[in-house]
């Protein structure tokens, strides 16, 4: 909808993103000056710091995410661009308290780039910093340069499980090892029922027709596998379910968490009935479901469609974690 | 997106769902048999019962606002069509308490003619049910028959108030008072940027050209009062927050909630541009917040467009309910 951000440098367009979400949870976020970052009003100091962030256009990510059992911080970019080093490098000084930080990142190059550039810079003045690197999107088997498997949606629900983990006294060295441990049975792939938006790069990825829908599509309009004519609900659902069983070894799913992820102009109407059919596909094939999740949790601006994403909970733990309560505004469970 | 529903009756459309709704909620919520209602998976029997619905098509109302402090059951018909007297009956049998229990209804032709049918049976039977009537939307000016006052977002808002009311122990007379008291300090104007949904009626009530819009459109492709070149977000906010400050007597808000609303299409980066803009001009007008909501609360299958609600809370009660805690699913603060 570019006629309504009309008049706005993309810096005031995320300016006004944050003021928007920090009037409206004044109670419980706070910005940082001189950034476009949010983080809780009270820092915690005894647990390690959670930040994450990106570029802008996946509201609620990642501002909805801070909150108990989840992020302390989260840092955003302009739409589609993650923030500089310099204002990552920020946002850990303003957090930091003396046990340490882990920064939760998507695998994108200019992503990872940046949050690793602002770890070395903080790791030099003598704080304990590390990091955990998402990359659940399997619509891409090659993992070359070009072609690296992007964090998505599934980088909700490591928040969720890393989250819970640091609030029951877990160190910065453990985080780590259990973020990697998560990413490795997280899985995420995603269709878009619209053209690419035109946001970033100002040309579109690519271009559908009307009746047209494209499979395993990212959340910055990269484009997917395979384009079709529109299909229904149904068929979407079969061809997402069986594609991520197949992800995992037979018989080596122990407890499942599924996620319907709108990508932000696709009305729960839809999802609620997607969800439904992916439960009788999960049925189908004998998989019960541990712990589920519908909503739009990391949408991409600008484009109709949803994603969904399984992680094969391998330790009971995940679980409690997933369930743990959050005040998190994104969080929807 | 007419395409993901093919091949689904429109009975088939509602029961998935349903079905995704429960099977996502279902550690509080049920399924009422025979019907498209769901209630809170054990009623309370210290309270009035609430119980809200109409139409689909508005996802996450109804079932998202059943919970703690808020309904206790919903019941959904076809997109835009209300459910029947018989199943709105049956909902109230099936929830009912010695307390009583309120129906809170839009204020649609359709909606007040099937949920009242209900209650004159239930009261018939001896049960004590009575209703509130919300018609929020300030769009039209006229209350004539064909032009009445509809009920849309600012029922979310209703809901709340009446749900932290009814667990203090009003009575359903008590809570009768309040909900007019309430419905007559709310007022909402919507905007569309998209034609309207052609599932109702199987045609739109009106077509806007790609860079059009329309102020004032209702929630089920009913017609605004100005179509206009899209505008910019600082203009959409400058005329709805001017038009419903003008609703008000001069100097006669007390305390203010909002709620940004969005229909279903328009992400969370658009709402909350919007929202920092509305308080902007609040701001300006002297005007303080004491209550803001922003997400998509109730929204209008099909289409692109957000609305603007105001609560005049003339008594302190009023936000001290709005700011009890609640778990229902669509309701996020």
């Amino acid at each position: 909808m570019s006629g309504f951000l009309n008049g706005k440098t993309d810096q005031e367009i995320i300016d006004r993103i944050t003021d928007g979400i920090v009037a409206t949870y004044d109670q419980v976020l706070i910005k940082i000056d001189g950034t476009n970052a949010v983080k809780k009003s009270i820092i915690p100091n005894n647990k390690v710091v959670l930040i994450s962030g990106g570029g802008s256009g996946h509201e609620p990510g990642h501002y909805g995410y801070i909150g108990e059992n989840m992020l302390d911080a989260a840092i955003m970019g302009p739409i589609f661009e993650p923030p500089s080093p310099s204002q990552i490098f920020k946002v850990i000084q303003e957090t930091y308290n003396n046990q340490g930080s882990l920064l939760i990142i998507k695998n994108f190059e200019k992503d990872v780039n940046n949050f690793l550039e602002a770890e070395k810079r903080a790791v030099a003045t003598g704080m304990k910093v590390d990091h955990v690197i998402v990359n659940d999107d399997c619509s891409i088997e090659s993992s070359s340069y070009k072609q690296r498997k992007r964090g998505v949606a599934g980088s909700v629900l490591v928040h969720k499980i890393l989250g819970g983990a640091a609030s029951k006294g877990l160190s910065l060295a453990q985080l780590v090892k259990l973020g990697k441990q998560v990413v490795d049975q997280t899985r995420t792939l995603g269709v878009s029922f619209s053209n690419a938006s035109t946001i970033s790069n100002k040309s579109a990825q690519y271009k559908l027709a009307e009746d047209e829908m494209f499979f395993g599509i990212g959340i910055h309009g990269e484009p997917g596998y395979r384009k079709e004519t529109m299909q229904s609900s149904e068929r979407i659902a079969l061809e997402l379910t069986n594609k991520l069983i197949q992800q995992y070894k037979k018989n080596n799913i122990k407890k499942l968490a599924i996620m319907v992820n709108g990508l932000g102009s696709t009305p729960l109407l839809e999802l609620s009935i997607f969800m439904s059919e992916v439960m009788d596909f999960l049925d189908i094939n004998h998989l019960g479901v541990d712990f589920k999740l519908m909503g739009n949790f990391l949408t991409a601006y600008d484009t109709a469609g949803l994603s969904l994403t399984f992680v094969n909970l391998k330790d009971e733990k995940w679980l409690a974690y997933l369930n743990e309560p959050t005040d998190a505004f994104g969080w929807n469970h």
